[in-house]
């Protein structure tokens, strides 16, 4: 293999695997492949004996906006060839093979591969064809089995969703964003004082109307309404909402 | 809705979330929707509109082995209608909207699902329209926005996808898979006293053909010959073999 796709000059993220696609058929799924992977930032693709030669028109029209991938994809007529100058291989594949060898689940792998990455290895994952699926020839050649934990009774993803699934998880154990925000569209979280002013606003519209009854009831009422206003993440533009919501109802009262 | 997709009658791993496409437009989609789902262990899907009708003679082809997921699909013609008997809803969804909302990742989100569901909740997941994706008047009827990590730079999931990572990653937390294993292929692992006699042979072997030489340096090559042995884990299968290649090479020699 040339050293130009060494894993080592991607933006987003850093140092990355190579994913080898051993003998794939048809075009159409190298260029899905491809997507899946740039949709996860990753670049470096390498095609062992491509069925239908290399480059493949049909690959190329599949792939595109991610034609990056294929643009420096590395083609090799044998698996030992794509793997040479890697220190560490996965093989994707079903698990119950006659070959001893550590099965892993893909995110025990991709935390692998980030730790031996981390320490400057270069690791790859291999995919097989479509139909058949990896042969052993190829499998003994990998470090590592990856088995994806479908349905037992339903085991059926593609050559290009096992990629996407191979990729996310790559991308998820090293991703920064943040599990959970508020998007806040144009407004802001409203302050405690502002809350309050809005539940005083309240409670004297519904004490004017008579709603806090039997007395002796009130002030669980009043209690249950509070709770339930300082419950709800309220934004300003929300409490804005609310007084006119109790102005608009107060007129219609008269 | 009926009653019949309540979510609480599945074999793997109890009671799931329910999946609700949106106006999907292609039968194939919908079918293979049901196929990402069904690899997962999920199969409560509801349509809301589906643009072709239902019956889709191309969605139920699409979905071949996980036609139980379309067999008792539920379809209403609104949102409103397709939420009704839920508790809380995501809404699947590029992140930059002109509504507050939680944003969560997919991991968070389904820890959440998986969260809400333990305590008897009923949760949905909404994915949009292929071309356009969820609209506002469907966004706002959600308690919160799944958003994918893509790249910045090329985000192209498609339906199925979405789906896929989606029911992926619900399963993921809920999986009992170990993270790794070994696959034995018809042996056991070594016991130490196997990898002590095989080492004995082996040094003795190199010792008759002069291998730790010289004299000083002995003592080092053989800890660090016992150091590769012990560093590998070894089967009664692999102890057999390098006594055959001990016993062959021997052969060879004379």
């Amino acid at each position: 293999m040339s050293g130009t796709d060494h894993a080592k000059d991607t933006g987003w993220g850093g140092p990355q695997p190579v994913f080898v696609l051993v003998e794939p058929q048809m075009g159409e799924n190298i260029g899905g492949a491809a997507r899946a992977m740039w949709n996860f930032g990753l670049e470096h693709m390498r095609l062992v004996n491509p069925r239908d030669g290399w480059p493949n028109p049909k690959a190329t029209a599949m792939a595109s906006g991610a034609a990056r991938v294929l643009d420096k994809v590395g083609v090799t007529q044998t698996t030992a060839d794509a793997l040479s100058d890697m220190n560490f291989t996965f093989a994707t594949t079903a698990r119950s093979r006659d070959l001893t060898k550590p099965v892993m689940t893909p995110e025990r792998a991709m935390e692998h591969a980030r730790a031996l990455i981390g320490q400057g290895q270069k690791v790859a994952v291999m995919f097989g064809p479509e139909r058949s699926g990896l042969a052993n020839d190829d499998i003994v050649q990998a470090n590592a089995l990856i088995s994806v934990p479908v349905n037992p009774a339903f085991a059926s993803l593609n050559l290009a969703q096992c990629v996407l699934l191979t990729a996310y998880e790559w991308r998820r154990q090293g991703d920064a964003t943040p599990p959970e925000v508020v998007e806040l569209a144009g407004t802001d979280f409203a302050e405690t004082i502002e809350v309050q002013k809005l539940l005083e606003r309240m409670e004297s519209a519904l004490h004017d109307v008579n709603f806090f009854w039997p007395e002796h009831k009130a002030e669980s009422m009043i209690l249950t309404l509070r709770n339930m206003m300082s419950r709800m993440p309220l934004t300003q533009a929300d409490v804005r909402t609310f007084h006119g919501i109790i102005k608009a109802l107060g007129k219609n009262k008269d």
